[in-house]
């Protein structure tokens, strides 16, 4: 299978993905039921079951993390899947944990064309919504073998975004601390789901230790992907605005890439990156800029690398069809803008 | 022993808090040693051990925590003590958290004479040392069978304070839900602590459950004092500015009782609560309101009756020298203002 298909046969990724929300959001929903009801609204409104004056709403997430849980554990499954829902679950509440935080130490006001829960419930608010969140993901995970994961996770998690402090306050952040923070931010969490997933389906420890690589390249793949979108994305595709990473000057690996590279361009590109201002036309040419440099090149070719590595830690762990759902949602999430 | 005791023969309720707090920092901090460095240093200052500038300096806490689990284990310990130092140093990084985030949540800029950890390194900041602090907590409990019970006193400890949040924008807060908020902030982490510590030490189920509801009803005494210094107490003593908990109109279970009674002086508490401003001389007069209406001697007569109710736990489950220091440590947390 080509690594950028992402369908098979009558089966897709978004069939995939519909078989895991449907098994998963009711296990989620019952979770945040347990948080007192000021929070669960604001958990509601962050997930997106919920308008800002607690009217139901459409539910907006794509649950990607539930289906490669669900998946990992199909393709090991000595028993009958279903298998690793309460694990899906923790992995997506962690996942809200970390975007409700991260929305408040970011300052982002909107993600998706839709307020952020802090813009909307304020600061405090939101800061307890993601303290709950992180507590019922433990409380789903006790007694269960995947929490020693969770928990490492959780700690790559919260150590991950330190460099961000930094960042922002003294030097620029390099390449190389650039991708530490992928492996910690978005790798380490991907790889504990495929992980999780494969021990609730019941592997064998060479099985759940291939999973948990296939998550992990996969995790920096995706991240890699998700970094080009946020400078070249479309925004009508994307939902976000026109270079919200550019013009939150976050240090994304692309960007990372591009003012530590060599030559003219990136000379011009570094003075640009440091002194102008953020309008739309400054933008689009310091995204010119670095894509002269070649670090949009750079990031697909090394999301390619990453995810050939994750492809081929399926390789022998089960049979083709049993990892058909993983390699559908690798392909999906992996795939790039036109 | 006399309930307001807190020494017995040569040894003391400080000589307890002495020994816990020399068998379980190093392992405290060994575990702050795993978060990244500019995270790490907001902790070691938050925990008393740096200052701002990140250089040594003396440690405050007082590790009554901690030494509630040791003692609980050594209460019922068939094995040999010391029992319970990673359940100590769990349920002290969780209290860590605790405070931190409140401290954010409450904008409060000082606490004992010292500035909080947000207000020296900022919001962003102290938010994900809170949450580093939280995922540490998890990562020490790992295979221990108190993760179940410090699962339970987390989803209780962040469900706590969604209640304040109504608090500060709608109706003030009544007395029941004062005291549950007690019961899930303070007395779910202290009965957490003892259950612990019981389980640690090797306690059959009969002891671990009279453990968990001494520390329940200790906590709700402990609270009622704390709350009672937080309008009372001598700041000379307590390290807080003078009526800390009438400035920030926090809804303390004195000032909701007091706001909850009939009769006249309790009109005219309600009146100033509501509408008058926060200088030195308005609250000097609303704590004597207060305390007029009864508020304060119904709190300590109530915080009186549940450290009875927690001795009693102590009754028959173990030898009186055993359970002595968890009477030392009751005594002492209990006692109050002058």
């Amino acid at each position: 299978m080509g690594i950028t298909r992402y369908e098979s046969g009558s089966r897709t990724a978004a069939t995939v993905l519909d078989e895991a929300k449907r098994l998963v959001e009711p296990a989620y929903r019952s979770s945040l039921d347990r948080i007192a009801p000021p929070i669960r609204m604001i958990v509601g409104y962050h997930a997106g079951w919920l308008d800002a004056t607690g009217r139901p709403s459409k539910q907006v997430g794509k649950s990607v993390r539930s289906a490669l849980v669900l998946a990992s554990a199909k393709a090991v499954a000595a028993a009958e899947p279903p298998q690793g829902v309460a694990e899906a679950v923790a992995v997506e509440l962690v996942h809200d944990f970390s975007l409700l935080h991260d929305d408040l130490l970011d300052g982002d006001e909107q993600w998706r064309n839709r307020r952020t829960a802090w813009s909307v419930f304020g600061e405090r608010g939101a800061q307890l919504a993601g303290d709950a969140l992180l507590a019922m993901a433990i409380n789903e995970m006790v007694g269960r073998p995947g929490i020693t994961l969770l928990s490492k996770a959780l700690v790559a998690l919260c150590n991950g975004p330190s460099a961000d402090i930094d960042s922002e306050h003294h030097e620029p952040v390099g390449l190389d601390e650039s991708l530490a923070m992928i492996e910690s931010k978005t790798a380490a969490l991907l790889s504990c789901a495929c992980e999780m997933g494969a021990i609730a389906g019941g592997a064998d420890p060479e099985q759940a230790s291939a999973l948990a690589d296939f998550g992990h390249h996969l995790g920096i793949a995706f991240q890699l992907i998700d970094d080009v979108l946020g400078i070249w994305g479309n925004p009508g595709v994307t939902g976000k605005s026109l270079y919200p990473d550019l013009a939150n000057r976050k240090k994304s690996s692309p960007i990372a890439r591009a003012l530590d590279s060599t030559g003219p361009t990136a000379d011009v590109l570094r003075e640009l990156y440091r002194d102008a201002g953020r309008d739309h036309e400054t933008l689009h040419r310091i995204a010119c800029l670095i894509e002269l440099t070649g670090a949009r090149e750079w990031a697909e070719r090394e999301a390619d690398r990453q995810l050939g590595a994750a492809l081929d830690c399926l390789t022998g762990i089960a049979a083709d069809e049993a990892t058909e759902d993983l390699r559908l949602l690798a392909a999906m999430m992996t795939s790039r803008p036109a």
